[in-house]
């Protein structure tokens, strides 16, 4: 192992690290395709948006020709609490698959939020008050991105409203108290606070509620209450350029000690993760500078990429979201009950979709008990307890790593480790006693929600 | 705030880190009272503790000379994996309390056990395996040191047999789940595994356990076992001695930049995490080379340094480990049941117990509700959801600042922080609920558990 000078983790130091977030936009020939109004199917203007957005983050969502937003001071301020991340090499990963391919990760865990969502969530708090707003409102399913929002408003003093899937609220508490630590209100949805909430109530009593139903809500008090705008943790072009952050820094790490990776590996739920990890790299590949073998993992039991079809659908399932053209399975999917391992979302981020569609990038989908296997071995062997999600991503750079033992190439990897699974070990403890299966959806069931998409 | 050249968080190169455990004992001119025999009140022999220990760690034990330990490679190399820890300073909190001090802390949570626990686990597992023994056993209460010992021991891959507290095991079942993912086996204490186990569930059948009936299982598992020895987590010399590596790196980190603390804070349990943290400093101290005020801070609910006694006593509840001369409350002494704050062990390490008798180190103790507040102060300011251990020393750390406030001292403060709170979150809860409250035991009570001291 030659460990030379190359430190076994790489920590930027605070005048290495980056000072603006990267457009990726602004490189690619075929453009994200816009978010539609769903009334009109006319793209969303700026000031359609700004109702339910900050301003600036309506800007930097349509903007696709900026290739670089420098971060405002006070959001670099608040990511030296807890940037840069580590880029580490994992050799104790490596020795146990007797690979020859040298693998690293990027762990963005080490935060409270525990995982990368806080890029983005201090970015979108910060716009919100910067431009006098009370609060922001948002939804959130296990707690991941309610987590990182309640932190960043904290930080800024503002206001935190967040509608909590009703059944992750009463089923797992520990996230929903880390939110109230740091102020934020949280609220089983559906609820009585809303229109649609008390309409959901009045139809299905014993609901326990769904994502797009806790959109819906954090929608409403939105935009009716003044002095607030809603907030998301993924999919929108907004988020990406702020989670470029992680590929920034990745890049510079490895420039800095002449490390090329071969090929990047990135869970893909919404996007939000693997958008930023490939960043800059995938502008490389744009511009013909380098190129990259680019793979996003996702799971079996919610397959997007690898069985789901490119056309525009809505966001939300209770459809009040603008329309986006995505790689989707139908708004109305949701993954089988027995699915523990993060990534539901029926869509995908616009940009990724495109560049997937571009052929820029490749899609792999993981079985779940496979995906456990692979946080095992390497909680076992790198010590960290990786988050289910980030789980796809060591998972396929096992088997990548693995294939080169078969060759003997000595490929360098890259996979980005967005988070910490300290929160989800109800979904560990079923794979550790054998009560975790594969379902996978069948193409009849797939068919019936494409059958269901907008048509447009 | 002038940042100038001090990062805002100071991280170690993999060059400046330390290579040797410091053994304070060595610069003490009182040294710590020997470990006692409990049937003949003799001190402990190497031999004798040679049947529960590994051969290497009771030669630390007992090593009241030796200045410097090298660190061997094999733990360096796992030190790397998480190490160094990073020295962070308090910038948000410091103007949250508009204080002229300048406060700093060593933050040791950035590990998936949690805490500074793991720096003496695989020092302890490492030594098990050079002995080419097959396992190790150990007790657990919450969780937090069975954790951590489990990853070191997955590392080296030693067999692992934690005994958890049966109340703990049954209503705390995350910790349980991280242990089991990384391979260790988790028994809740009392079993029918042991003799005393048996004993005890014959006597009592419905006992939820305790920590000391779950040591008293550990020890009988090593010392029955061929290939197995017993390991623990605080209080012992040996644990003192590993555990200096947060003082040194602190110190390393600090000389760099030319900062000298006025004031060092740690919370205090057993001692492993205050031992270390202010080993060099205390060095330098005992040596005539500068002058700290160190201060130890426990619950007003667990009160060894500031209500117990200086007397040999029991080190578990059920009698079978040599007696220690501590600061103890009587090894029969559990905090009452509101406590949540974690430090509830009824004695205190012998080397700080001699250091704080000799006057060189103050104590303070502080009720378990304004810890939690001080915990949600840190948290929603320095962006950490800290563990309620570590949140004695946040709170110390902030009435220390509101000080210099008052006096307008220009202080420099240090304070360990020892993990995070993820696993804590019931506690949180409580606090947040108003089901907290701050019983403190009376006089009355403590006499009658210093009544039952062993008479030496």
């Amino acid at each position: 192992m030659a460990h030379n000078e190359i430190p076994y983790k790489i920590y930027l130091t605070e005048s290495e690290m980056p000072t603006y977030w990267y457009n990726l936009r602004a490189d690619m020939k075929n453009k994200p395709a816009p978010l539609l109004n769903p009334g009109t199917h006319q793209p969303m203007t700026a000031a359609e948006l700004s109702g339910v957005f900050c301003d600036e983050l309506v800007q930097q969502e349509l903007d696709n020709d900026t290739r670089e937003y420098p971060v405002p001071q006070e959001i670099l301020d608040f990511y030296k609490m807890y940037r840069p991340s580590p880029l580490v090499r994992a050799y104790c990963l490596e020795k146990k698959l007797g690979t020859p391919a040298k693998i690293y990760y990027k762990f963005e865990g080490n935060n409270t939020s525990g995982s990368h969502k806080l890029n983005s969530a201090i970015a979108q708090a910060y716009y919100a008050k910067k431009q006098g707003l009370k609060g922001v409102t948002t939804e959130t399913g296990a707690g991941q991105w309610g987590t990182a929002l309640s932190m960043a408003c904290a930080y800024f003093e503002l206001d935190c409203k967040v509608y909590m899937v009703k059944v992750s609220y009463e089923q797992k508490p520990f996230r929903r108290e880390v939110m109230r630590v740091y102020g934020a209100s949280v609220t089983p949805s559906p609820s009585m606070t809303t229109q649609v909430g008390q309409k959901i109530l009045a139809e299905h009593p014993g609901t326990t509620g769904s994502l797009g139903c806790a959109i819906s809500e954090a929608v409403e008090v939105a935009v009716s209450n003044p002095g607030y705008r809603y907030v998301l943790g993924s999919v929108l072009n907004q988020v990406l350029l702020h989670q470029s952050v992680i590929g920034m820094e990745t890049k510079i790490a490895m420039d800095k000690y002449g490390i090329k990776p071969d090929t990047i590996i990135g869970c893909a739920g919404g996007g939000s993760n693997l958008g930023g990890l490939i960043a800059p790299f995938m502008g490389e590949k744009l511009r013909g500078e380098a190129d990259y073998d680019f793979i996003a993992v996702e799971p079996a039991s919610c397959p997007s990429f690898t069985r789901g079809v490119y056309a525009y659908d809505f966001c939300d399932t209770g459809m009040v979201c603008p329309l986006a053209k995505m790689y989707t399975l139908g708004s109305d999917f949701i993954p089988a009950p027995n699915h523990a391992g993060g990534l539901r979302y029926h869509g995908m981020s616009p940009i990724l979709s495109q560049l997937y569609d571009d052929k820029l990038m490749r899609a792999v989908s993981v079985p779940q008990t496979k995906v456990f296997e692979a946080a095992e071995t390497f909680a076992r062997t790198e010590g960290i307890l990786p988050a289910p999600e980030s789980s796809h991503a060591i998972c396929a750079a096992i088997d990548e790593a693995l294939k080169c033992k078969e060759t003997g190439e000595e490929k360098t990897i890259l996979f980005g480790l967005t988070g910490t699974g300290y929160f989800d070990l109800v979904a560990y403890e079923k794979f550790h006693d054998g009560k975790m299966d594969d379902y996978i959806p069948t193409d009849d069931e797939l068919a019936a929600f494409r059958a269901r998409l907008p048509k447009i």
